[in-house]
Order: C-alpha cells, then structure tokens, then sequence
C-alpha cells in the first residue's frame, strides 16, 4: 500500500451499513484502509457473538457485494492484548503500516494519541441508529435488523442460524 | 468405558445433593458417567470457593458414602479456556470419549448443538432449592446449608473452615 | 535484609499519603519494607490507571522526598495471576523473603492466613479521605486531590497528563 | 481420605507396567494414592503424544483390570503453568490433600524439598525398560511394545489408532 | 464464498514463488481459497522473521502483482494455540468455512484427519529449491534470494530492511 | 528521575561484578540507571536458576554494598511476554521512562533500534570471564565462582542453597 492509508477499529459484531458507509467515504477519498477486527479469540457472548472467522466473511462478502475495489483493503484480525499501555503496539505487529486511524471511541483515541498516531473520526453515519449493541438487542428481542446490515450479512447470519445463538446466549452463562 | 457413557459439566462448588441424585439417575439408567469439573483454575471467589482438589474430593467422598460403583464414573478436571468456539472440543481434549451431555444450561446446549453432541437434561430435582448459588448464599448468611449436600461434602468443608473463606471473599475484592 | 521485613501489597493508583504515612510508621518500629506493587501488567483503565513503571517511579521519588532511607525499602512490581489459591506463593518468588504482611483486606488477610504468613493492620490513617478510589474520583470530577498525594507523586501526574487520560478512561471502554 | 496418602507425579504417556508396580506397592503398603498427571494440556508431540482424556482412561482402566480398590486412588489431571518457583502449590491447588510425593526426579525432588513436602523413591522396577521414552520409540519403530504396557492401555491406544499418531508426530514439526 | 473452498496454512515467512504457484493451480480449478497464516503472534526469530502485519502485506501486494481474482481469496491470521488436539477448532474459529486442507505436513494432515477434514496436497513446486528454510538461510548468508519470491515480497523485506533484521537474530538469543 | 537516565536489561543469574562494574560506570558519568530484570517468572532452570525476589534483592544488597547512590537506581521486574515485536514498549510499561539502552545484544540492539532507542555498548569489562553462563557452570562443577559476584551475592546463594538447587536442575528436566 502506498500514499494514505487509515485504519478502521471494530469488534464488527456485525459489520454493518453505518461499518460501510465509512469505508466507502475513506476510499472516496483516495485513501487505503485496514479494517482490523478487534477481540476476534472472543465468540458467543452477547458482546461477540459471531467468531473471527464469520466477522471476516461478512466483511469480504459485504465489499464485493457494495462493488469495493478490493485491492485497497486489507482485512485484519486481532485478539486481545488485555494491556492497553501496548495495545497500539501490538495492534501494529498484527496490521500492515498505516498513517492514521479511524475511531470515535475517546479511551482509543487516547491510546493512540499517547502512541503518537493521528486519528481521524468516523464518517457521518447516524449512530445512535447504526451501532452493534442496538442491533444485537434487536436481533435478541426480533425485532427488524436486516435493513441496517448488507444483505451479504443477513445471509450469513441465517446460515448460521445466528438469531438463535443470540438467544441462547442471552438466556444463561457460563464459564468456559 | 463402553456403551453409553454420559458427560456431567458443573463447577460443583459445592457437590450437593441435586448432583447427586443426577448421577444416581445416569447410573440407574445403566450408563457410565464423566462428572467434569469446569473452571477449575479458580477457587477463593464467591462463584468457586473451591479448589479444583478440594471439589475433586468432595466427588470422590460422596459417591463412595453413596455406595456409587467408582468403576463406572470418572472425575475429570476441566481449567477455563475463555474461547466459547472451542470449548467443547476443549472438554473432549480433557475427558475420555462421551456419547451425550447433561445439562438445563441454554448456552452451554447450543456450544454442545454447534458441535454435533446430544444433550439431555439433567434428572429433576429440586433446582429452586438445590442450586450450588442459593447454597453459597445460606453458607455466607449464617444459615442451614447443611441438609442440602451429601455429608462428606460437609466434612471436606468444615476441615478447611471453608465458611469462613466464604465470608472473608464477600467482604472484599483484591486482583491476584 | 535482615531482622523483621514487612511486605505492604497494593496497587498504588496513585501512591498517596496514608500510603507514605503508613511507611513511615513500619520504618519508625524498626522493621524493612517491601512495596509490592500489584496489578502490574494494567494500566489504563479506571481502577489501575497509571503503568507499573509510573507507579514504581511515584513511589520511588516520593520516598526521596520525604527523606526515608532506600536501604531500607525495596520496591517490587508485582503482575496478577489470576489464581488465588496461589497469590501468595506467586508473590514470594517476585519478592525478597519477609516475615509479616500489612494489608486491612479480609481476602488478602484469608490468603496471607491460609499461606501461614502473619498480617498486621495498616497503620492509622484516615482511609475514608485517603483511598485510591476516592482521589480516582475527585481527579476525574475536577475536585482537589494535589493534597492527598505526595508532591513527587504531582509532579509525574502532570508530566503524563494524567488527568486527561482518566478522563479518556472514563468516558469509553474498549476491549484490547 | 485419611492417613497417609501419597502424590505419584508423571506423564504417563503411556501408563506402563511400571506405573503400575509402584501403584500397587504403595496400596500395599496401606496407604491412599493420587494419580496426578501432569502437561495435560499437551498432546501430539512425541513427549505427549496422549491427550489428558486418554491419558486418565488408561489409568481408570488398568486400575479396574488390576483390580486395584478405587476407593483409595484419585487420578487427577494437572496443567503446566510454566514457574517451577510455584509449581508445588499449583499442583496442592489441583489436587486433595496429601502427605508425601513419590518421585525419582531431582528437579522434581528440589522443588517438594524448597516446599517442605516429603519425598519417597518410586517403588523398584526395572526403569531401563519400563520408561515412557524407551515405550514410545518401540511404537515409533514397529517393535514389540505391548508386554510392557497393562492390557487396558493396549486397547486404548489400538482405538485411537495411536501408533499412527506417533509417526505422524515424528516425521514432522508444525507451530499450533 | 460458496462451492469448494480449500485452506492453505503456513507460516509465510516469506510468502515465496511456490506459495504463489500453488495458489494458481488451486484457483485454476475454480475453487476459493483461503490463506491461513500461524504463528502469527511471533516475529523476530528465525524461524519466524516476520511480523503477521507484515506476511499478510506480503499476500496481498504479491495477489495484486500476479492479477489473481481478490474475491476469491481470503487472507486470515491465526495465533498459535500451543494445543494440537483443538489445533484445527481453533483453525476453524479464525477463519470462513472450508472444504479441504492443503498440506504436505505429516502432523498437520494426521490433526486434520482427526479432525474429519480432507487433506490434498499442495500442487507439485520444487519444494527443495522452494521453501522458506533455505530462502531466510540465503538471505542470511548473502546469497541470490530474489528471484524465489514475487517482486512484491522483495520491496517489503527491502523495505522494513528485513535482512539487517534477520542477520541479527542470527546473532544472538534474548528471551522477551 | 532527570537528565540522562539509562536501562541496564539482564536476567542477573546471578548480578556479578562486571554488570556492578557497568553500573559504577554510569553513574560516574552523572547518569541515573534502571537496572531492569529480564524473564522474572522464570526460576529453576539452568539458564534463570534464581527467582525474581532472590535476583532483586542480589542486587539491592549489592549496591548498598558497593556504596552506590541508590537514589539514582531503581530496579525493576519485567516477566516475558514471548513477542520480540512488541518488547521495548512492554519494557517501557514495566519501567519509568529512559533516554538510552545498555546491550551488547544483536537481537535487543535490533529491537531498540526498531523502536527509535538509542542503544550505549556495556561499559568494558573481561566479557569471557565475567559472563551468567560461565558462572553457572562455575558453580554446577564445584569450582570457584565467589571472586566473580559481590559478597552480598554470594551471601543469597549461600543462604537459599542455591549450589544445591543449580545441580539438581542440570540433572532432571520436568515440565512444570
């Protein structure tokens, strides 16, 4: 990768339009773009519900399917550090170079203002509608939630009968 | 083991009288059982006061008191993973082979569902009563627990003075 | 070191002045001091906002300042385990021998108890003005909290913008 | 448990004839055995080839063929936690209560000695023939290995198809 | 993804011409593929020189160079799990579905086999001239390496100065 | 701490005179020191015999010893953390800020170099004499070693029977 290119933090639990919209507008603008997928050892909690794995085929799906010019993304992932006075660091080891980063969340700034790395907010999206929490609730209470995700993510929630994990999870907990 | 050989996953802090009488039932039907003690790295918190040796003693006390055939049932030890995805594979890597679980816990029937096992819910007995929080609760406040697990668990209890580890966990909270 | 050697565990976010009081106090009898600190491998978050080496260093230069002899006082960092029924063999092999422990917590005390090390209180201090929390709360809020805490304490505070970041802290959580 | 009750620490990969010589000497003896075995985390190197599941069979099973009291023995299973300085104390965690150690290692040895924990030599055998190593080139080279193994671990390892295994293991090396 | 989707794991350390062959030949057969990187929580050592930030750059700048249809493809990173009996779950965890491995290992097709997966053979490359092992000893020495790995590799080893890099671990031994 | 300040990293099995020697240096030179111990969770092995507190408090009675300012020296602990890339910045966690690092080593010259720390060769000193490995070997085969460390050493190794625990590490090897 070459000239800018900024990196996008999430859990991605799912990646959804509000996730899109802002990698569309960071490629509008010529830039390149890591999306890193956070907790990604974590699944099957009402947090994470959906692995690594999955959150990465939503991700791919959903860029083919908005027609995203593949070649400008790099889709990364990764686990949980639990140490934030290196997580900058260690979020580095596991991403190509970038110089800048995506967040509105004020602990991430934080850190990567500590670390010396510019951040940038996420694009205009409306987020008190688009934002993961809301849409697990949803997804737990059956409620509509298709029409906030890609469509490529409402098929891969029903291939893995993902509504019904979200409630089983909700229902009990245990230690693992 | 041979023919059909159930697995029995609890944290048994403690070994009450509801698990006992579970396993009786599993016998009685002729199979063999696997009683896995789950989160066995942790001990000294309100939600496991046990060690994994101690819980380990109080099963292997109760089913020789109950006249149990110790041939036909296996303790095994089972420390946390943290990964919901992986768990029952976990679980197999630290029991010998099982044909089917028991458990009434939703979350842990659909890791078991995910990963092809059958589930089938534990004997009845008394759950509102015999349930391993509401026991640790009359243990902190003073009241009659005593009745509701096998004695040998009562015995293991009071040789390490473990209602006095109870409360002095209630009162405070420290990291380790 | 020789003769009688205490170990004073805490975390240390900040170290304040019931902290030095209490040092002061186990010096004045005679005895040496271990400072353990524990917690070591957070930072960043409200309980444990500041690292290890900007606690070690807090306590260090405070110990400076107030004249007290460094021959006398070993400061340790101290990371968790996450085990209790091991904490206390786990902190001895990252800590010189001592032959008593100070600490008000009635699980530390359980597990010094059940370690067979002996506990003396902490020394009298006012611990409803001087706690950890409750300076935490007053740096986040914008109260007065300079008095409570040593000048050399102050002093890193500031050179780290560490209010700035309890704040960034406090607004948000993310995973890492 | 009661009187004197004995720690027997190894791999038992496999449980061979001479673990089981020594189990029985120290029954005889009028003494209660635990059975801990120890890297039940790993399997599939050719150290461990065995997973803590069939490792525990093994021994649950020769222990019923031998006709040996269950009453008397606990098998526990023990993960490795990688600090020798605590090793002791993790193992006391996971395992009930005991008097003395059975071992003829001396790092094992040193670490019960620092601990204050009695060693006893393992009961004579011939240990040039009867040692997991020896046992598990015999498999890896197609050479007569089963008459120095209990019957029950023959079955086992022959269900497993695990002299395969073991030549799987030794023709390569993969990070997992 | 959908139809037949083989995994590739390695390590990448470099991604070099046979790495890059066999993933044409796998998608000359119509199938998808995804390119599973281990070890990815190491870097800096021999045997691993490389950060997983940058192997996966390596991937995807050498997919672009040789014109390879992204949608097709899915570049995943994976941690080492120290546990070769839930190697394979684990696998599964960190990346989309899949039908099939691609492996010459013999351990990594036995725990694939354990597993239930079909393994094929990686397409026919001149292993001895084409594998990692001998390009990092080339790189150490100072002989011709260039021409075994896609133009796209060697600008980032140029890049990131890797041979410096590995010429110092070759030199020495910390622990970290 | 103010002005130049320099970190010594060792594993100090045991301190001996040349890393004293290099600490004189130093602060000869009107600079500050963090002298801070590598692989601190590590003990009973040939390469780390000592725990963390033995290896502390070697070198706190060694400065008071040598009449060393310790106003101007802070010892930290630093256990591992098993990932050469994010080293230096988990080492700036655990310790207060530094202006230059102290190593002869390639591979942590690498990494402080990779991270932007300008790296000071150690203070001269008779390398092939006075060395960890050397010494232990010294010790293991019953020749003189106490001419190589401080006095305060020898009297912990004394103490502890460390002669004892050295040998009986080089005979076995468990896993623990």
């Amino acid at each position: 990768m070459t000239n800018q290119c900024g990196i996008f933090v999430g859990r991605f639990n799912p990646f959804h339009n509000g996730h899109l919209q802002a990698t569309k507008q960071i490629l509008a603008q010529g830039d390149e773009l890591i999306v890193a997928i956070g907790s990604t050892q974590e699944s099957h909690t009402f947090q994470n519900p959906f692995t690594a794995g999955e959150r990465i085929l939503m991700i791919h799906n959903s860029l083919i399917e908005a027609n995203l010019p593949l070649s400008k993304i790099i889709i990364t992932s990764v686990p949980d550090i639990h140490r934030y006075s290196i997580w900058v660091k260690h979020l580095k080891s596991y991403c190509p170079p970038f110089t800048y980063a995506i967040t509105n969340n004020e602990l991430t700034k934080r850190l990567f203002f500590e670390a010396g790395v510019t951040v940038k907010p996420i694009g205009p999206f409306n987020r008190s509608e688009l934002n993961g929490t809301r849409i697990r609730k949803l997804m737990l209470e059956g409620n509509q939630w298709k029409e906030l995700v890609p469509l490529a993510v409402t098929k891969i929630i029903e291939s893995i009968d993902g509504i019904s994990r979200i409630r089983s999870i909700s229902d009990s907990k245990i230690k693992c």
